[in-house]
C-alpha cells in the first residue's frame, strides 16, 4: 500500500537539497549517498553534463553522493570546455562536501551552444551550500532552482507500508518544453530510503522511464539534456531484492507512481499548455505499437490544437493513430473521449457511432475540461496496450518559444 | 532546356479544367485521355477516395480520361457509405462526359469522419462540366476549387526543349495543415504531352515524389488523403523512353522542377506560415540519414517558432538533427544559415566559430528574410545530401487549427 506524502526528495531519509534562483540562473543541489543509476537522452547532441555524469555512473560502481544541476544553460554542443565546465561544477561541489568527484553527478537545462557560466555556478554553490536542508522548504527551493519556462515546481513523493516495514520513495523534475523523452526527461531526481542494489535499481530504472517519461510528449523535440537519476540511500532499512517479491512489487509500484506523477506534470506543464492530455491505446498487437499509436496522437500538432480550441475534430485523433507505423484495420477501431466523468463514444468498430451535432456539442464540454481521456481501440484480436501523455498546443507555446533567447 | 510557363495544368495540350466554390466546398474536374500513374498516402487510415482511384489505376492498364476532386469534406474513414459516395462522383462525370467510370479519377480533402455530401458534388459538376476548357482562367478555377485553408492557389507549369521536339509539364496542387506527405501531397494532379508509357510514368513518378512531395513539411501530420496523380497526354509527340537518354533526362528535370515547385509552394503557404524554410543536409552517411535530417529540422517545432520569432537559438537546430536517426558525430558537424544573399556560420566542425552578439544580431536580420536556408554538414566522411523545406510555426497555425470543423 502507498500513499501520498509531502516534501519531494527531502520526504526521503538521508537526503537534503536547496536551491537558489538568480534571473533565468539557478542551482540546485541535492545531497544523499547511496547505490545510483540514471537513464540519459538518446540524443546524438548529448550534452556535457550528461557525458560527464553517464561515465562516472558507468565506473563508479553505481555510488552517489550529490547531484548538482543548473539551469538557464544547459551546457550542450559546447565542446571541451564544456567537459572542463561540467567537472568544475562537479568538483567545486566534491571540495565543500568533502568527497570525491567521482560521487557527484552534474546536469544542466538551459540554451544550447553558449558557454557555461561557471563563474556565476561557483558562487551559487557556496550559496546554496550552508543551507543544505531536509525541510520541505528546501526541496521547494531545488525545484524551484532547476525551472525554465516551467510554470509549477515539480515534485511528488509516496510513503510504502509493506511486511518488512515502511519506505519512501520522492522525487523532483523540471520540464516544459523541447520535451519528448528518450531514456529520462529534462531532468529529474528521484531518491528512495530503501535497500537495493545498483544493478537492480538500474533495472528498475530503465523499465519504469519505458512507461512513464518515455511516454510524454509536449512539443516532440527531444533534448540534449535529458538525465534522470535515482539515489537509494537504503535508510528505512527495507531490502529491495528479487527473492522478496511482495517487498519488490510495492517497490516497483511506488517508484512508477512517483516517476508516472512527474511525468504527467510535466505533460500538463508543457510550455503554454492549458490542458493535460492521457491517451490510452487498447487492443494492440504489441506493446509497442500501442506506444506508437498513443505517442502519434499526443504529439500530433492538429489533435493539440483541436483540444486547445474546443473543436471536436476527432477526425485528426484517428488520422495520426493511421501515420503512427501501428498496425490495425481502419474497420475495426474504436474511439471514445472523456473528461473523467462525461464521455463520448464516437467510433464503435470502425463505425461513426453518433456524429450529429449533439453528440458534438457534448463532444465540446468534454474538451473543455482540464484533463481530456482519449481511449483508442485498435480492435486487433490482441489486448496489448499502453498510456501516453502531451499537452494542447495554445498561442503561448508560440510565444514562449518565438522569444527563447532574446 | 526548360523554361517557366504560364497556365497551370492547361499549359498541356490535351488538358481541359474547371472548378467551383461554394463557401467551402469546392469542385474541381480535370479532363485529359493518357497514361497515368499514382502515388497515394502511407496512413493506414486511407480514404475512400484513394481506396478507390488507387484500385481504378491498378486494374485499367494505368490510364485516366478525368481527375474529380472536392474539397470542403475527405471522405475519410467513412466506411461503406464513403466507397459509395466516391464511386458515385466518378460516375456522374463519366455520364456527363460519356466514358468507362474505370477511367475516372476521384480525389478529395477536408474534413475527416463525415458524411460526403453528394448532392452538393453533383450539382456542383452541372455546374463544372459545361465550363471545362483549356483557358488559364480554367486552370485559375480548378486550382482555386480544391483549396481549403491554402491562401494561394498552387500550380506551375515548364516547357522543355529536346532535339525531337518541345514537350509541357504542368500541374496543381493543394496543401496546407495536415502535410507530412508520405507518398504525395495532400492533393496534386500534374499533366504533360509527353508521350511515356504508364510504367515508366509510374517510376519517375515514384523517384521525383520521394525528392520533392515527400520532402516537405508543415505539421508533421500525414493526411489520410494524401494523392498525386499524373497524366500523359501525348500530344507533344515527343516520346520519354529508357533509350533516349537525352530525352528522358529532360522529362524527369522538367517533372522534377514542377513538383519542386508545388512542394514549396505548399511549405511555404503551409497553414499560418509567414516563411519557407529550406534545409540542406550534406555530408551525410546516406541519403536516408540526410532526409531524416533535414526533414527532423524543418519538422521540429522548436526551430520552426525560433525561426518565426528570428530568435538566434541555433542550438535548436543542431538537437533535432540530433534526434534525428541520423548518424554522425556531433564533434564534426558545420552549419550554416543564409537568407540567399547574407549568411552566417556558426558552426565548423563541430566548433561554434562566431556566437558573440554580433553574430547572434546578423543572424537575427538573416531570419527575418521570407525564405531562411539552413545547411548543416554532418561530417561523416561520406557525401549524400538531401533538401527538405518546411515553413515556421505561428499563432496563426494554432488559430486556424483550434478552430477548425466549427
Amino acid at each position: 500500500m502507498i500513499q501520498e506524502i509531502k516534501g519531494g526528495v527531502c520526504a526521503v531519509d538521508g537526503v537534503k537539497a536547496f536551491g537558489v534562483k538568480e534571473s533565468k540562473y539557478g542551482l540546485a543541489v541535492i545531497v544523499a549517498k547511496g547505490n545510483a543509476a540514471g537513464v540519459y537522452t538518446k540524443n546524438k547532441v548529448v550534452a556535457a553534463p550528461v557525458i560527464v555524469t553517464k561515465e562516472k555512473l558507468e565506473t563508479n560502481g553505481g555510488y552517489l553522493e550529490a547531484v548538482i544541476a543548473n539551469s538557464g544553460n544547459a551546457n550542450a554542443f559546447t565542446g571541451d570546455d564544456g567537459l572542463k565546465d561540467a567537472n568544475d561544477m562537479a568538483n567545486t561541489l566534491a571540495e565543500c562536501l568533502d568527497v570525491d568527484p567521482k560521487y557527484i553527478a552534474v546536469a544542466s537545462t538551459g540554451v544550447i551552444g553558449r558557454k557555461l557560466h561557471i563563474d556565476k555556478i561557483k558562487d551559487q554553490i557556496g550559496t546554496v551550500f550552508p543551507n543544505l536542508d531536509s525541510s520541505e522548504k528546501a526541496n521547494a527551493e531545488a525545484m524551484k532552482a532547476i525551472m525554465t519556462t516551467d510554470l509549477v515546481p515539480k515534485g511528488f513523493a509516496v510513503e510504502a507500508q509493506t511486511a518488512k516495514g515502511n519506505f519512501r520513495v520522492g522525487g523532483i523534475a523540471k520540464g516544459s518544453g523541447m520535451i519528448e523523452p528518450n531514456m529520462g526527461t529534462m531532468l529529474s531526481f528521484v531518491y528512495t530510503d530503501a535497500e537495493i542494489s545498483a544493478s537492480l535499481l538500474q533495472s528498475v530504472l530503465a523499465e519504469v522511464t519505458d512507461r512513464t517519461f518515455n511516454r510524454i510528449v509536449v512539443d516532440g523535440d527531444t533534448s540534449t539534456n535529458d538525465m534522470c537519476l535515482v539515489t537509494a540511500t537504503g535508510k528505512s532499512g527495507v531490502n529491495v531484492n528479487l527473492n522478496d517479491e511482495a517487498v519488490y512489487s510495492e517497490f516497483l509500484n511506488a517508484f512508477e507512481t512517483v516517476m508516472k506523477e512527474l511525468a504527467k506534470m510535466i505533460a500538463k506543464d508543457g510550455e503554454g499548455a492549458t490542458k493535460l492530455i492521457e491517451c490510452t491505446v487498447t487492443g494492440a498487437y504489441s506493446e509497442d505499437d500501442a506506444v506508437s499509436a498513443a505517442k502519434s496522437i499526443v504529439r500530433s500538432p492538429l489533435v493539440k490544437t483541436a483540444i486547445f480550441g474546443n473543436d471536436p475534430n476527432w477526425g485528426r485523433i484517428v488520422a495520426a493513430a493511421g501515420y503512427s507505423g501501428a498496425d490495425f484495420d481502419q474497420s475495426a477501431i474504436s474511439l471514445d473521449i472523456s473528461d473523467g466523468s462525461n464521455q463520448v463514444f464516437l467510433v464503435k468498430a470502425g463505425k461513426i457511432t453518433e456524429n450529429d451535432s449533439g453528440t458534438l456539442e457534448k463532444l465540446k464540454a468534454i474538451m473543455s475540461a482540464e484533463t481530456i481521456f482519449i481511449s483508442m481501440d485498435l480492435g486487433t484480436g490482441y489486448s496489448e496496450t499502453a498510456t501516453a501523455w502531451g499537452c494542447d498546443l495554445t498561442y503561448d507555446y508560440v510565444k514562449i518559444n518565438a522569444d527563447y533567447t532574446t
